[in-house]
């Protein structure tokens, strides 16, 4: 490890996660108090920090300065425009896994060869698509779509440029449903295949076979399985290049932690000072592909409480957020640190924990509109005595957040804005009752 | 019973559960092929038979004749514009759960005085809209609702009427995410706690407190649970009766099964035959709230496969629907029938069942292009020789299919479009990339 990075990673272990905090016992986002947003935009409203984008795009740039590497801002973690755009000032290439994603990348300026297309049901026409964009990259996941893949570059005299999805049958310890890695997914070829793939398919006119990918799951919070993979990977590039292989290039993939929880996840230099020393001096291009580690604690869903309620010896907070604007703790379980945003008697939260437990507080299931009991935000939390009309944030859902929303209960979806200091602006505006069924109007 | 009731329920015992049919080794909707519908329209795609729908109605309505109820149709099973209308057309009263379901009915050419207005998290913005459009019944889940609804009312110079939805303690043994009966849930308030409700509030001059409402989840596929739920809620009315309150109605709830697989629901005679007799003479306007009754049989998926893969011992069919059109298997771990719509070797299904295996099957997971692992429609089943290009019909998907639809991973939603006999006319067109970014654009 070089002095530099040392020296950084002494300073900069815990660095700042987000600027959400709390002044004066009023939650600002930025420059700005979060009940003024509130009350100009309503709720329930997606908020972004643009400072803290970019805090965590330049810690990652910098922790892995070593390498160089295409750092592809995973468009599928926060997708809206202006996000993007922001990621590209901020000089990111860009990992997309439909053509929906394309269209957004390139819309926002991204550089098309500096575009890495991956998932496994790409459509003919998405493929048509991507090479008559000239993007970088397609990451390949079966010799199916390999195939697929070199017949439809050849139709179009083209050479598309592939890395093969290597599944290092590593176990990354995260929930079932964001395990990507192991052997029996759907995702990747195993590591024996890959090599019968390179020896089936890179002769191929259509084909420019130079790369591997790997990919292990999200969120992974250990530095460890990242190693076993990359390590795997490595020895099957050597392999194939003693074959007679020209590998140029390795995408080591996404999956890196954030901080739903204070510390939580390994920081940036964190990952780079152990994974950074494996990729040195191999002679390849360097991808990754972060995106809930900038994105996840960079938004919050803001919320106002409706109702509160006793029901045997539950309590229940009803606020206007719920499963159409955050699926994840319904689908996945996940934990989101929750608090009001202008606590009772001034208890800010001195850290942000699944155990918080604070004098006078009380337990409480925080849960939404929609009719039906998967719709909860956080279940079991000691939280400060709140009324009707508090305000609740629901921290680091800037990740997997307004992407998955859905218009379930025909609730429209809520307004995105972006913080820049003391200035806001809104990014998506809210839904309304029309834009629900202006589809359905139209036909028929 | 009734002899009548009882000559239909011999006869209709099992009702041909909707209008997808194998003929001449190919699956129809009414009158047409699915493979023209895919061809013309596209996939993934979701198709509803009108026929389907207007026999489940049909049924119910007949099952049910000797109480004359108000069958308050369940806008969120399904809430496509050109659904709502052909359920007004039959007769239906509806039942919905936002402002956004509200404005749909309205738009379908809903009598307001016949609609249903329940859910645990109504704004102030809701309960003003609905009191001005002259909604028939509030259906109120807690005691600050209760208060809140009364103030509004008042403020308005209006009297909201009410129906206190209490929650029956009992276990329709559903899935815990729709399962809402039990004590210790955001819904409803509890026997005990009912009685109180009328004692502080049925004075208020802002109410017209004169029904209770009973729901204890969905699907619930034993007829038991509801005499349970029933059984108690004529108690209670009873008791408030003699207390000297007015009751006038019983909104008994929806949930009803459907049949994913053969024979799993009961029938709506089958509900009726045991339910009828408790609430015939009880001098009460009867509420049912079906949905998934109605809709779930009405509606397919329809798919393509794009890749065939082989992972560690696991066959994979990758096929262009996904998680984003459907996210009941990945939420709930739901079961839907899954079938190629022009098998290999004319294998027509003899039965939709999970257990279903045919000689020369192959065991395969379902999967679809978004990258996560919870992307299935279906695991571990054995199908016919599936290759690329070939279409799968995803069953009794017309009941919170489309209505849950994200487009996660930046994926246009598909379109809908309704069968009648030998015609089909879109009723919801397929989003464009355009689509996905408008209010982004606008924005910012």
């Amino acid at each position: 490890m070089s002095f530099a990075l040392e020296r950084r990673l002494a300073l900069d272990h815990h660095p700042r996660m987000d600027h959400f905090q709390y002044r004066g016992g009023v939650l600002h986002c930025e420059e700005l108090a979060l009940p003024e947003l509130a009350q100009r935009f309503g709720t329930p409203l997606y908020v972004y920090s643009r400072q803290t984008l970019i805090d965590h795009y330049r810690r990652l740039s910098e922790a892995w300065t070593p390498v160089a590497p295409w750092l592809c801002f995973s468009v599928k973690s926060c997708s809206n425009l202006h996000i993007l755009r922001i990621m590209r000032e901020c000089g990111a290439a860009f990992d997309v896994v439909s053509g929906g994603e394309m269209a957004r990348a390139l819309e926002a300026g991204a550089d098309p060869s500096r575009i890495v297309f991956a998932g496994v049901g790409k459509s003919d026409a998405e493929i048509r698509d991507a090479l008559g964009a000239g993007i970088g990259f397609f990451n390949v996941e079966s010799e199916a779509e390999m195939d697929n893949l070199a017949s439809i570059a050849e139709s179009m005299g083209r050479r598309a440029p592939a890395a093969l999805r290597v599944n290092p049958d590593v176990d990354p310890k995260t929930h079932v449903y964001t395990t990507t890695g192991k052997r029996e997914t759907k995702f990747g070829v195993d590591l024996e295949r890959a090599r019968r793939v390179f020896h089936d398919f890179a002769r191929r006119p259509g084909l420019d076979l130079c790369a591997i990918h790997l990919h292990i799951g999200s969120p992974v919070n250990t530095v460890e399985p990242y190693i076993q993979s990359i390590t795997k990977g490595l020895g099957l590039i050597e392999q194939l290049r003693r074959e007679g292989f020209a590998l140029r290039a390795i995408n080591i993939g996404g999956g890196y932690g954030a901080n739903y929880e204070d510390h939580q996840a390994p920081s940036a230099l964190d990952y780079a000072a152990q994974v950074v020393p494996l990729l040195k001096g191999a002679d390849l291009t360097v991808m990754l592909e972060p995106g809930r580690m900038i994105t996840a604690n960079a938004g919050i869903l803001l919320t106002r409480t409706l109702y509160t309620k006793q029901s045997g010896d539950k309590h229940f907070l009803i606020v206007d957020g719920s499963m159409t604007e955050l699926i994840r703790p319904a689908l996945y379980g996940s934990f989101h640190f929750v608090w009001p945003v202008q606590p009772a008697g001034g208890a800010v939260p001195p850290q942000r924990s699944a155990s918080l437990k604070m004098e006078g507080g009380m337990l409480v299931d925080v849960v939404g509109p929609v009719c039906e009991s998967s719709d909860f935000l956080a279940k079991e939390r000691w939280l400060p005595p709140v009324i009707r009309g508090d305000l609740l944030c629901i921290f680091t859902t800037g990740a997997y957040g307004f992407v998955m929303a859905s218009q379930y209960n025909s609730r429209p979806r809520p307004a995105e804005v972006l913080v820049e200091g003391d200035q806001v602006r809104v990014i998506r505006r809210r839904e309304t009752y029309d834009d629900l069924v202006a589809l359905e109007r139209a036909a028929g």
